[in-house]
């Protein structure tokens, strides 16, 4: 179908009716507990026969969809399969057009039974003009609406939208994706795409003032052409990033047992990630470097980077992911060499691009002095700064042990290192960000630690990685996503 | 050179001299304070003309080698790089001929004066028989010996060896790998290899019956034809697992700075490893999954895996992952799926492989239950099983929210999942290996038990991963090991 604005009040609804509802707390299934726990401010309409009259946590429960007293603006239904084309008769009675199906059991059967309840669907759907969203999935979670039937869930808002064929990378995805500072605008979980499709979605998230970046989940679309040419108009100004599940044939066949997508040849989504410039990710701990790489760097005018870490074996290979990522250490000028040979021994270290500052690390400061001269280096747009996390917490002019924390402390003080690496980024003089790494710590693990700096430096701005492949795999996606843009 | 046996002696030295100890007890310089941190139970000697005559950390220092009054199993020499010929010319006065060079400065630096440096200290090498460890390294760790001049190191022993022409690499390799549960008989930081190589340290190590695996970092090696002899014969009794820096053109560059090393073509490496059938890897992460991996499991006749997961995506995105590493995800015969059948309902659920139990795990018995006829399938010869963290804390047969413990409180009462999956891996009727894939939590996420529940885990035998990507990858290769070894 296209677009429907009316189904935009879905995003917002002043009234949910849970169809289904139980009382018993099932795992993921208490719909009505979950919204309530998010805190949804609108009002909440339990439907379920069999416990009309009675409370489901402490809201009157209404028999049918048409007993509700006010238009509801948004229908979740969890009955099982066999009912919902009776409650997709109520939903057309109450007029109440904005759907989402939980329950399986549609199409991705793939057998006779499933296939014919999603004909029905389809046929009560546009006999009604009823705009749905599944079946099969996860639905909506909307942090600005306070509107989530999913458990456990932050509330804060952001520019993020994700929008998934799976439920579970969406239930995953989310919770993973705030801990290294992404926050979302909407989140739609869409499985079969029945009735709404990816294609329905990305037109409002297009229009939605709220979202400025949109990540996606994709296993099958029906309309690959009107797909090519709205991704990559968005793609101009609001980043897509796309996961596409099922290029294997194994994965396919799964994908056809999972929402029923029919996935095209991988040569034809080769060509849609050519022409649309989208940026291609794959698995759920890139798409998560990728996106808070957007959220936290600015455009990049170039490829050119300068690696400064210490050990010369980081410097070698860190220099191979970064050449496989596709960005260039160039050669420094002669005035950096110099001002980094005139406070830096040669003996142990390597200076030169990449910078390594020795093993020995006998005084931090030289490694965080060698950022203002490298900053200044007109062959180079970006530092990616790698660092052992015991390190990194080390004391400014610190000589001696690290001061590592106990387990389970918090990373309160912070360190002379990080205060330097966050005070460098904030004055930022010669206005080149600095990417961290975060690597292994050469001693003793604390638990919870290497999380911990990774907090207090995200929220300073700055991003941060685990490892410098994954580092160099984003930030080369990133510019990639530019250079691309700046070529059209 | 060839081997010298007589080198052995500093694997397990009674005495070992310091030269140019100090008393500051500077970062990862203080060799007689982490030599006596690390338990050392032989005779430490300081050797510092300047301290001569006073204590450091309580030990009377020597001026000179000459001075100590017994023979010395190994010397650890890290004076300045212009100080070390003289120091030589002492080891051969002392007749001490087994030597570690920390100090850099060498061929490394590129210059005349290091190339110089490096040619006399080959030149005193030859004429006082020498056995020489570096220059520019960190040298031994043998925790059986409890021989280590680094810092924080774990002392237990275990049978993987690590060759690594990084110091760095292996300061982080080593305690990252450890909470992996991994554990070595003989570290070997090599850097400059000027007169020990790595195909020297090989021929001890084929023969050393504490090591049953070999993991190496090289840049480098001087005679490509003898490594090549020697790796392929010791991989079929002892897996060789090598990271080849060095592979892009700047990353080669990056070697010659790091360890003078002269990179050959990356054709070459690539006929080396078709040639012995090495295992090739790249990077820590992926160093760490494939060590543990054959550590953890004996060899499988085949690649036919399950898997089984939560959630359809994963399904999807997890077949993508096994195909790309070679993993074969077979048809389960008639029986399995009839079993299977029997007890998950098939909505919202895919019953074939890869199994999804669905997002909702309402039952999570019904996820457990599906091991036993999935083991018993003739067509599956092991089991890859993927649990957010959150379900993995959950009790038996728990319906409700799992019990996440709180910050910092350790997973003492293993849950039910957990219990579950242990006892079936013990009992093992079928004979199948369970490898474990510990995906981020749906829920809130709690500092350190991710790593508490990978330390339970591979405690009692179990491969635990952090993502299906990096699980189907350290599989795929320990399988293709033995595939190698089973067409010669």
């Amino acid at each position: 179908m296209v677009w429907d604005p009316e189904f935009e009040v879905a995003f917002n609804p002043k009234t949910v009716a849970v169809v289904g509802a139980s009382r018993e707390t099932l795992y993921y299934g208490d719909f009505v507990g979950n919204l309530q726990h998010a805190g949804f401010p609108g009002r909440i309409y339990p439907i379920n026969p069999k416990a009309a009259g009675g409370e489901i946590h402490g809201l009157k429960t209404y028999p049918d969809l048409v007993s509700v007293p006010e238009p509801i603006d948004l229908v979740v239904i969890s009955v099982p399969s066999h009912a919902v084309p009776s409650v997709l008769e109520d939903c057309i009675a109450a007029n109440a057009k904005n759907i989402h199906i939980f329950t399986a059991g549609f199409k991705e059967m793939g057998d006779e039974k499933g296939i014919a309840l999603e004909k029905k669907l389809l046929e009560i759907a546009k006999r009604g003009g009823l705009r749905i969203l599944g079946p099969n999935c996860m639905g909506l979670f909307v942090p600005a609406s306070k509107l989530s039937i999913w458990e456990r869930i932050t509330p804060e808002a952001g520019p993020v939208a994700f929008l998934s064929q799976s439920g579970g990378h969406a239930l995953q995805f989310v919770p993973e994706a705030t801990r290294y500072g992404v926050r979302f605008s909407k989140v739609i979980s869409y499985g079969n795409a029945s009735v709404l499709d990816s294609i329905d979605f990305l037109e409002y998230l297009a229009n939605d003032a709220e979202t400025g970046l949109i990540g996606m989940y994709i296993e099958g679309v029906r309309n690959g052409r009107k797909l090519t040419t709205l991704v990559r108009d968005i793609n101009a100004t609001k980043p897509v990033i796309i996961w596409k599940g099922g290029s294997s044939d194994c994965g396919a066949r799964a994908a056809a047992s999972h929402t029923g997508a029919l996935g095209s040849e991988n040569e034809v989504w080769d060509a849609f990630f050519k022409q649309t410039g989208a940026v291609i990710i794959d698995g759920l701990e890139e798409l998560i470097d990728v996106t808070m790489t957007f959220l936290k760097l600015r455009p990049l005018p170039s490829n050119r980077v300068a690696l400064i870490g210490a050990g010369g074996g980081n410097s070698v290979a860190g220099a191979d992911v970064c050449a496989r990522a596709g960005l260039d250490l160039p050669h420094f000028t002669e005035k950096t060499l110099e001002e980094l040979g005139s406070f830096i021994s040669p003996e142990g270290t390597i200076i030169k691009n990449p910078v390594d500052i020795g093993v020995v690390l006998r005084d931090i400061n030289i490694l965080l002095r060698s950022l203002e001269p490298v900053a200044a280096d007109p062959m180079i747009d970006s530092i990616i700064f790698a660092l052992p996390l015991d390190v990194m917490l080390m004391g400014d002019g610190q000589t001696q042990q690290p001061p590592m924390n106990a387990p389970g402390e918090a990373v309160e003080k912070q360190s002379g290192v990080m205060n330097t690496l966050i005070r460098f980024n904030h004055e930022n003089i010669y206005g080149k960000p600095l990417i961290i790494v975060l690597q292994p710590g050469m001693g003793s693990f604390v638990p919870g630690q290497r999380g911990q700096v990774q907090q207090v430096l995200l929220k300073e701005g700055i991003p941060v990685y685990f490892s410098l492949a994954r580092a160099s795999r984003a930030v080369g996606k990133f510019i990639q996503y530019h250079e691309f843009h700046s070529k059209y």
